[in-house]
C-alpha cells in the first residue's frame, strides 16, 4: 500500500517535471533544505518542477527565512531579480526538500464561502462581506509533506485554495492600494475536519487547525510575474481523480476586497498568509459524503503557481 | 480630560507601588525597553510595582525575546534564578517601558464560557468541553499601553482573564503532565467587540482580534513561584469601579484540562499563550449594556500576578 503510494507520488513528480516550463520568468521564491546545508535557505525555483538557486549563497547578506526576506522588501527582491537574470547553477530538485514558502507567519487568515458555486453546493447564500476565520501557523507544512489524519476526526476533507502572501506592513489599506502590500501568491490546501468545524461552539478554528492541516507551496510566485491572479485554473485531485475544478475568476471577493476588509481589523505584516476560499467539490457535500483516508494522495494545483502533493498518513 | 486620565494612571501606579511586596520571591519575567537600550531586553521585575533587573546585562548570552528565552528552557531559567538570588542593581521603574511579557507567540489561544457564573449571566449552559477560539498575535500590547477603540465597532467590552504561557513544546499532553509544559502565568485583557463577535458568520475571531485587543503583563510569573494558580482573586475595574470580581477557583476547566484539550489538536510551542476565560460582569450583559468609550481606564488585576492598566483612546 505504502509502496504503491510512493510510486504514485514519484510518477506524479516526474510528470510535473516533464511539463513545459510555463512562464519561466515567474519569480518563484522557496524555502528549502538540502543535505549540504546546516539550516533551511531561501531560494528560487527555476520554473515549475525545476531545480533551485540558493539565494543565500548568491548573497550571504540575505536572511534565511522568508518572513525576514519579505521584511527587507525591495532590497531583498532586487537581489532575487538579479539572481533570476543571471545563469546560476541549480541544485537538482532530487537533492532538495521544500519547506512551505512561508513558515511561522504572524497570521494565517482564511476566508469562508468565497466561491459562489461552493455556497450553492451547501445551500447557503453568498455572504455580503467576507467571512474570516483562521488557522494557527503551527498547522503549516511543506508542499510534499504528509497530512496526518488525526484519530480525533472521522471527517477530514480537502479544499484547494489560492493563498496571498503579504509583503508589506499595512492597516486600513484601500482596495485600490492593496497590490502594493502583496508579495505574491502560492497554492494552499485548507484541510478541514468537518466534525470539529461544527462542534466547539460552531467556531471553525479547531477543525481547521490540526497539525499538518495547511500544506503550502511549492513557491511564493511574486505578483509582478503572474499575468492575472484572478484568472487561474484551480483544481484538486484525490488519488488522481479530479474532485474540484474551477478558476480563480469565480472568487466572490477578490484579493483587493479581502485584504482591504481584513486590514480594517488587523495590521498585516510581511509573511502573513491569506487563504482565499475554495471552489465547489469538497467531500462533505457529495452524496454520500467522502472523506480522506490513510494512503490517499491529494494534489492541489493552480495554473502558473504549481502543484502541491500531500499524502494522507 | 487627557490630563485627568494621566493623573489617574499615575496615582494608580503609585498606589500599586505602595502595596506591600507580596511573595517577593515570585520570579517575574518581563520584556522591557529603557532609554539606554537599543532594543528591548528580557528582565526580572523585582516584585509587583518594583524596578527591573536586566537579564541580558547579567548574562549577555541570553536571548533578548521571551519566546527565545523560553525556547532555551531550564538553561535560561536557571540564569534567571541566579539573578533573582543575587542582589543586582535595579533599573528604576520610572525609566522602564514594559512590553507584553511575550510578543509574537505562535498562538494566542482563547477559551469561551469558562466561568460558571459567566455562563449564567448570559443564560447559556456550561459547555461539556472547552470552547476554543483565537486572537492573532498582532493584537498583543503591553501592560500599560492604550486600547485603541476601533471606529468600526460600537460595542467594545472588557474581559479580565488569567493567561497561561507555554514553556515547552508538546502534543497530546496528558492532564497530569500539563504543568511540566507550562512556564507560568500572567494577566490578560481579552478586549472584545461584541458587534463583530456576532457578525462574520458568528466566527468570534474578528471581534476579538482588532489591534491592541490583547493587553498582557506586566510579568510572566513562573509556575514554581505561585502557590496555586487556581486560587487567585481576579478583578476588573473600569474608571476605578469594580466591574468583575471573582477567583480563578471558579474556572470550569482548569489549566490542566485546557492544555490537555488543546494539545489534542495542535502542537504547543514555547511562548504560546492561552487565555483561560473571563468571570461574570462584562458590559454587554448589564442592563442596560455598558461599553468602553474614549478616556476610560481599565485595570485588570490578578492576585500575585499583578495589574495591567490600559487607557481607551
Amino acid at each position: 500500500m505504502l509502496g504503491s503510494g510512493r510510486r504514485r507520488l514519484l510518477s506524479t513528480l516526474l510528470q510535473v517535471q516533464k511539463r513545459p516550463c510555463q512562464p519561466c520568468r515567474n519569480m518563484r521564491l522557496v524555502q528549502f533544505q538540502a543535505p549540504h546545508l546546516e539550516e533551511p535557505h531561501v531560494g528560487l525555483e527555476s520554473g515549475i518542477g525545476g531545480g533551485v538557486v540558493d539565494l543565500n549563497t548568491f548573497d550571504p547578506a540575505l536572511p534565511k527565512t522568508m518572513v525576514q526576506f519579505l521584511e527587507r522588501g525591495e532590497t531583498a527582491l532586487s537581489v532575487a531579480r538579479r539572481a533570476l537574470a543571471a545563469q546560476l547553477p541549480l541544485i537538482p530538485r532530487s537533492q532538495v526538500t521544500f519547506l512551505a514558502p512561508v513558515t511561522r507567519p504572524d497570521k494565517v487568515i482564511c476566508v469562508g464561502l468565497n466561491y459562489a458555486d461552493h455556497c450553492q453546493e451547501q445551500n447557503v447564500r453568498v455572504p455580503k462581506n467576507p467571512i474570516i476565520f483562521s488557522k494557527f501557523s503551527s498547522s503549516i507544512v511543506g508542499p510534499y509533506d504528509s497530512i496526518i489524519l488525526p484519530p480525533e476526526s472521522k471527517e477530514v476533507d480537502w479544499e484547494v485554495e489560492m493563498a496571498v502572501v503579504i509583503g508589506k506592513k499595512g492597516k486600513h489599506i484601500k482596495a485600490t492600494d492593496v497590490m502594493a502590500y502583496v508579495a505574491g501568491f502560492t497554492v494552499a490546501h485548507d484541510v478541514s475536519a468537518r466534525d470539529w468545524q461544527m462542534r466547539n461552539g460552531k467556531q471553525w478554528l479547531l477543525g481547521k487547525t490540526f497539525d499538518t492541516f495547511c500544506p503550502l507551496g511549492p513557491a511564493l510566485v511574486t505578483k509582478d510575474t503572474i499575468a492575472d491572479p484572478h484568472n487561474l485554473k484551480i483544481s484538486c485531485r484525490v488519488n488522481g481523480e479530479i474532485v474540484q475544478s474551477s478558476n480563480t475568476n469565480q472568487m466572490v471577493f477578490k484579493t483587493e476586497d479581502l485584504i482591504a476588509w481584513v486590514s480594517q481589523f488587523v495590521t498585516l505584516y510581511p509573511g502573513d498568509i491569506l487563504l482565499t476560499g475554495t471552489p465547489p467539490g469538497v467531500g462533505m457535500f457529495r452524496k454520500p459524503p467522502v472523506f480522506l483516508k490513510k494512503g490517499d494522495e491529494v494534489q492541489c494545483e493552480i495554473e502558473e503557481l504549481g502543484v502541491i502533493i500531500n499524502k494522507v498518513v
